[in-house]
C-alpha cells in the first residue's frame, strides 16, 4: 500500500526550480528559487538539497538550467563544450553520492544524441529532468512497496539519516519502507538516529515522520546498541549513496556503526535504494571516495560552538558498510542479498 | 609517571565548597559556592558536577555540610536520625553511579561510629571528606600509573564522554590513563567521542586535553566505527559508573555501542575506575538501574530545540557493556580482567 506523502523538495515552476531549502528544517520551511546551473551547484554543495536521489535529480535540472544559459553559444560543439565542463562541476560538488554522476551523465548523454539545434536539446534535458522527477517518486513508491514486506507486524524500525520524501524528488527510500509499511499497519513504530553532525535524523526524518503521524522516537547516536539490547528494535532500514557491485554500502557516517550493532544482535539490516544508486564501475565498496566535509559541521550546531577552540577535526561524511552486514537491498525492481546484486543490476541494464 | 594536572572540579574553603560548574564549560569558567547539603544535593542532580568519583566526593562533602546545619539538634539520637534521612535523599539524586552511595554511606557509619559530641561527629565528617577527596586523587594517578603499561606506543586511545579531572576530584581514571600515558609517550593521541546527549566528550574532554596539550580529534558518536574499520584506533578507555561484580560496567549512554565496534574490530577496551565504582552487591549488571534524564537534553542543545515539536525522547543516560566486552578493568590496584574482579576486590575488603 502507498502512503500519502506530500512533501516535495525538488519543484520545476517551468523556468526555475524551487527547493526546499533543507537546512532550515524544522525551524523554518521556506523554498529557495534556483535560476542558474551554479546556483544550483551552491545548493548541493551547501545541502539546501540533499539525499543521494535528491542530488541526483537536482543535478539533472542543472543541466537544465546550464542548456538554457548556454543558448548564446555559436554553434551545438561550443553548446557541448560547455554542458560537459559544467557537468565536470555539478559532479564534483558532492563526491560520494553516485546518483548525481549517474544523473548528470544522462543528461549529458542525452544531449550528445539529441539530432537538432541546441534549443531543441535544452527542451530535451528539461523534459528529460522532470522525467527524472517523476520517475524518481514512482521508483520509490515501489521500493516501500517491496520492503513493506520485510517490516514485521508491529515492528519498530531504526532508521539513521534522513532517506526521506527530502531525501529523493519524495516519497523516500527507507522513509518510503517505513511510509508503505506504515499505511498497511498502523501499529509499526520508528527509532530516528539524530545523526551527528548534521542533525539530519533529527530534524528532517522526525519533521517528516511527525508532519506524517507515524510515531517516531528520537534517539541519540549512541543510544542504538542499549534499545538493541532491551530488544526495543526489530529492524533497521536506511538509504545507500552508492553501492558497489558485491552489496558494500556508502551512507551517512555513523551507518556502519548502527550495522555493527545490528549484526551483535541479529538484528535484519537493510538499505533501501534505486538502482541510480548502484555503481556498476565498482567491485566493492573500498574505492568510493569519502567527502570530507566542513569542521564546523562538527564544532557548530545551530551557529554556536559545542567545544573548546584548538580541538582537531575530522567530518567524513560517510562510511562504508561492508556486504556481510547488510541483510537485503530493497530496490524498485524487489530485495535482494548482496550477493545477488550485481546479477540483478547487470541483467537490467 | 604522572602527569601535572591542576584541574580540581571540588574544593574545600573551610566551610563551603567550591565546585566547577561543569554545565557552561568550555563556553566559561566559573565556580559555584555551595554551603548546604540541599544545594549540593542540587548541584549534583544538576549537574554542575558529575563523573562517578566526583560525586561520590561530593556527596561526602554533602553530608559534612548537612552535620553542620544539623548542629542544632536537642540531641545525638535526633541529629543522626537527620542525617540518615538527609543521606537517602542525597543517594536519590543519581541512581546510577554507586560512588554516590559509596561514599554517603561511609559517611553516614563514620557518623554513627564516633564516640563524642554532635560536633566532633561534625568536625570528623568534614575530614573525612577532605581525605576522600584527597585519596580519590591519588587513587586516580594509581589507576593512571597501571593503565599506561597498556596504551601501546604511539598508540591512538578512544575515550567515550568525560572520565577526566572534571569527573573525579582531580587528574582522572581514563583521562588519568591517557594523561600517565602521555607524560612517558607524547606521541601518543585521543580520539574524543562528542557524547551526546550532554556532549562531555565535546565540552569537557576536549577542554581539559586541549589544556593539556596532548593531541585530540574530536569525533561524533557514530564516528567510532569508520574510525575503527580504518586502522586509526588501536585501544578504548572508558571510565564506569558501576561495575558489578562479573565485570559487567555501567557507563554514560553510547558506552556499549563503542564496546561493541570494538569487538567486531578486535581493538581492546578497557574501563578505568575505582574500587569505590564496584559494586559488590550484585552479580551481574542486570540489576543496575538506569537512570532516565529530562528529554530536553536530547531536544536541546545550548538552550536552541534540534528537533520537531512532537516527537517521543526516551534518554536513558547510561548503559551496561557486558563483561565479554571488556578487555579488562583498570584499577589502583592493578589491571584485573573481568573474570579476576570479584575475587581481586572480595580478598581486599
Amino acid at each position: 500500500m502507498t502512503f500519502e506523502s506530500n512533501i516535495r523538495p525538488i519543484q520545476w515552476s517551468g523556468d526555475h526550480v524551487k527547493l526546499i531549502d533543507q537546512t532550515v528544517i524544522p525551524y523554518e520551511y521556506k523554498t529557495v528559487d534556483i535560476k542558474t546551473w551554479k546556483e544550483m551547484a551552491e545548493a548541493i554543495r551547501d545541502m539546501i538539497v540533499r539525499g543521494a536521489p535528491a542530488i541526483g535529480v537536482s543535478g539533472a535540472f542543472g543541466v537544465a538550467l546550464g542548456a538554457r544559459e548556454f543558448l548564446d553559444s555559436k554553434n551545438r560543439e561550443e553548446f557541448l563544450q560547455r554542458l560537459e565542463l559544467m557537468a565536470q562541476y555539478l559532479k564534483s560538488t558532492r563526491p560520494t553520492a553516485v546518483n548525481l554522476m549517474w544523473a548528470v551523465d544522462k543528461q549529458v548523454n542525452l544531449a550528445k544524441s539529441v539530432d537538432g539545434s541546441i534549443s531543441e536539446i535544452a527542451r530535451q534535458l528539461e523534459e528529460n529532468a522532470l522525467k527524472m522527477l517523476e520517475d524518481d517518486i514512482e521508483i520509490n513508491k515501489r521500493i516501500g512497496e517491496h520492503g513493506a514486506e520485510i517490516i514485521p507486524q508491529g515492528a519498530t524500525v531504526l532508521t539513521h539519516c534522513n532517506a526521506g520524501a527530502l531525501a529523493t524528488a519524495g516519497y523516500g527510500t527507507a522513509l518510503g519502507v517505513i511510509r508503505s509499511a506504515y499505511a498497511g499497519d498502523n501499529s509499526i513504530k520508528v527509532f530516528a538516529d539524530e545523526t551527528r553532525p548534521r542533525q539530519q535524523g533529527a530534524r528532517l526524518t522526525a519533521w517528516e515522520l511527525v508532519n506524517d503521524g507515524i510515531p517516531t522516537t528520537l534517539i541519540t547516536d549512541g543510544m542504538c546498541g542499549y534499545f538493541m539490547k532491551r530488544g526495543m528494535i526489530d529492524v533497521v532500514v536506511v538509504g545507500g549513496d552508492r553501492i558497489a557491485l558485491n552489496g558494500d554500502t556508502a551512507n551517512k557516517i555513523g551507518t556502519y556503526t548502527v550495522a555493527l550493532a545490528a549484526n551483535a544482535h541479529h538484528i535484519p539490516f537493510y538499505v533501501a535504494a534505486p538502482y541510480s544508486s548502484i555503481d556498476t564501475s565498482i567491485e566493492t565498496g573500498e574505492n568510493i571516495p569519502i567527502e570530507e566535509r566542513s569542521h564546523e559541521e562538527v564544532t557548530h550546531i545551530n551557529g554556536k560552538s559545542v567545544c573548546p577552540e584548538g580541538i582537531n577535526i575530522i567530518n567524513p561524511a560517510f562510511d562504508v558498510t561492508p556486504a556481510e552486514y547488510i541483510t537485503g537491498i530493497i530496490t524498485e525492481t524487489g530485495i535482494y542479498i548482496p550477493s545477488e546484486l550485481k546479477q540483478a543490476v547487470l541483467s537490467s541494464v
